[in-house]
């Protein structure tokens, strides 16, 4: 049988008045039996149903962000879609910056918990374990974004990265360039790292040209300091390559800059693919081929599928892939024209 | 005499505990009585000194942040700065994007005086008269960054604009160029329009080049959509230009990928300088020179300034100006040399 919040009174040795005042303004009940209830809580699994969470539970209209890095321009139209969607359902959005410090992103969660916000959005990061169980305990709404979990279920939005890579690497196939090198995110991102590598692999083996999966410098994380080391790494490696495919505009921004430098031409001398379709990919000198993420419109879709299950609607799919696209700018050649 | 709280009470008429519970947890109380109790509070300009702020205001250690465009990667380092200073006082940051809109403004403003932070950053943006009658009304601690207000007693953090479009403007003269241009913000823009506007006009006329005043292209905003539009106005203005100053980075790599498809070199034709120094300013093609702004220090001082006036200790600079700095890099050339 389900627990009910009398369970939970009993078990915390509480009235059910003070259950439903940590669900509904936790500042107000003292420390000591906030715990025994949440304790309570979490031991029995107990989740108020439907009609008695809308009623125990204000909403307070805003949802709350986790953004591990601020700094990378990927985010400017995801936060713009949550935005416009918020407008749109009557949300406020508050967005904290967790710098991918774990401290930082449990504080974060407690401070949501606390001032009742009604869901998360949880952009990009990997779901970890520890992460899960305190989300669990915290029992807030959450949709993931531009990540999702295979272990959890957990409803998300991306796109998927392992066949966007596929097309990447294949568009440049097509183009007629057979030697071709990647610079990936390491194979411990599951979210961007391996998935595009693994996408980067098949098409390579789908054309015979599996000698090229070597081809590749795998850098830490999303940043505007590695590009030149990566880039000299990858050609020092491979002098020969045709076309390098970059996991991120900003990588592919750095390679463009460091073979501008050593003078070598782009994209006479080697094409370069990039990752995202930020904003400045179409101001690059030359301007950058990249594959296009619906940057706004996952972050659009993620408000309104977290409303869904604030609002108890049905949303029959947990995971969600929404489509990306190549857009072939001036940084590409094609061999076979 | 000044008010005290018995006063608020007693016009508002209310108990002296209710005052205080819409001080320090407004939730609780009743909308109708919190409307009285504001509007007493308002009417008679009742603070409460400092004993009794400490002991009625119980401390979240949450700073609410106002940001106009959080698409602007200007704004990475400013929250960099605030985060790490944060962390070091103890504050949790909420990040909040209005888009320039005064609803979403207002909302926000009133969503942090419910949440009872502790203080607001607020960036960039004028601070009109409806803005701060808002934010006396709120009597939230305040710290306005990269922005400022001559009209109202409200302390700042941010570097002197017009010297520095005066330095920028006065290194492409000393670098020899006698034909300079200029796309800058518009003049209604009090902050970055306006003032550096009048640091190219005063650096123009102390070296005698008052004719140049005029080879100006304003454009509204932040953009990278205009970039295109105001560099191809200027140049068909003032086709003899050897030297374009852009009051932002942006609006400077627009430019540079305008003249790259154009087939004028860079800076073998025109120089070009920028501001603000954003990451990838040393990642294009050519890389830009700029004006640096200190954007991370100016984050970091900000939240450094609102610490002191929450903890009500000194700080006897109302409005503090950080230094700027020339960048050269490849984009501006020297003619005499």
């Amino acid at each position: 049988m389900k627990p009910t919040i009398k369970d939970v009174a009993k078990l915390a040795n509480v009235s059910i008045s003070t259950v439903s005042r940590v669900m509904n303004s936790p500042d107000s009940v003292v420390e000591s039996k906030k715990v025994r209830v949440l304790d309570a809580i979490d031991k029995l699994k107990y989740k108020p149903n439907a009609l008695a969470r809308g009623l125990i539970y204000k909403k307070t209209n805003t949802i709350g962000v986790i953004i591990p890095d601020i700094r990378n321009p990927y985010y400017a139209d995801i936060i713009r879609g949550m935005e416009d969607a918020s407008k749109k359902l009557g949300y406020s959005l508050i967005i904290c910056n967790t710098d991918r410090d774990k401290k930082r992103l449990f504080s974060y969660l407690n401070n949501f918990y606390e001032k009742q916000i009604d869901g998360i959005l949880y952009t990009s990061d990997p779901v970890f374990p520890d992460y899960y169980h305190e989300l669990q305990r915290l029992r807030m709404p959450i949709v993931l974004v531009s990540t999702h979990s295979m272990e959890y279920d957990l409803p998300s939005v991306k796109i998927n990265d392992e066949q966007a890579a596929y097309d990447a690497v294949k568009f440049l196939i097509d183009s007629g360039h057979r030697k071709i090198g990647m610079i990936a995110f390491e194979l411990t991102d599951g979210i961007a790292g391996w998935t595009r590598y693994h996408g980067f692999v098949r098409a390579l083996r789908e054309h015979d040209l599996e000698e090229c999966k070597d081809n590749v410098v795998f850098v830490e994380g999303w940043t505007y300091e590695t590009p030149d080391a990566a880039a000299s790494t990858l050609l020092s490696k491979c002098p020969d390559l045709s076309a390098v495919f970059t996991v991120s505009d900003e990588l592919a921004i750095g390679l463009l800059c460091y073979l501008n430098e050593q003078g070598i031409k782009v994209p006479e001398q080697i094409s370069v693919i990039g990752f995202d379709n930020i904003r400045l990919a179409k101001l690059t000198v030359p301007k950058l081929t990249t594959v296009a993420q619906p940057t706004y419109e996952i972050g659009y879709r993620s408000v309104e599928k977290l409303n869904a299950i604030i609002e108890q609607q049905e949303d029959p799919v947990l995971r969600e892939y929404l489509p990306h696209e190549v857009i072939e700018r001036a940084s590409t050649r094609r061999l076979n024209r």
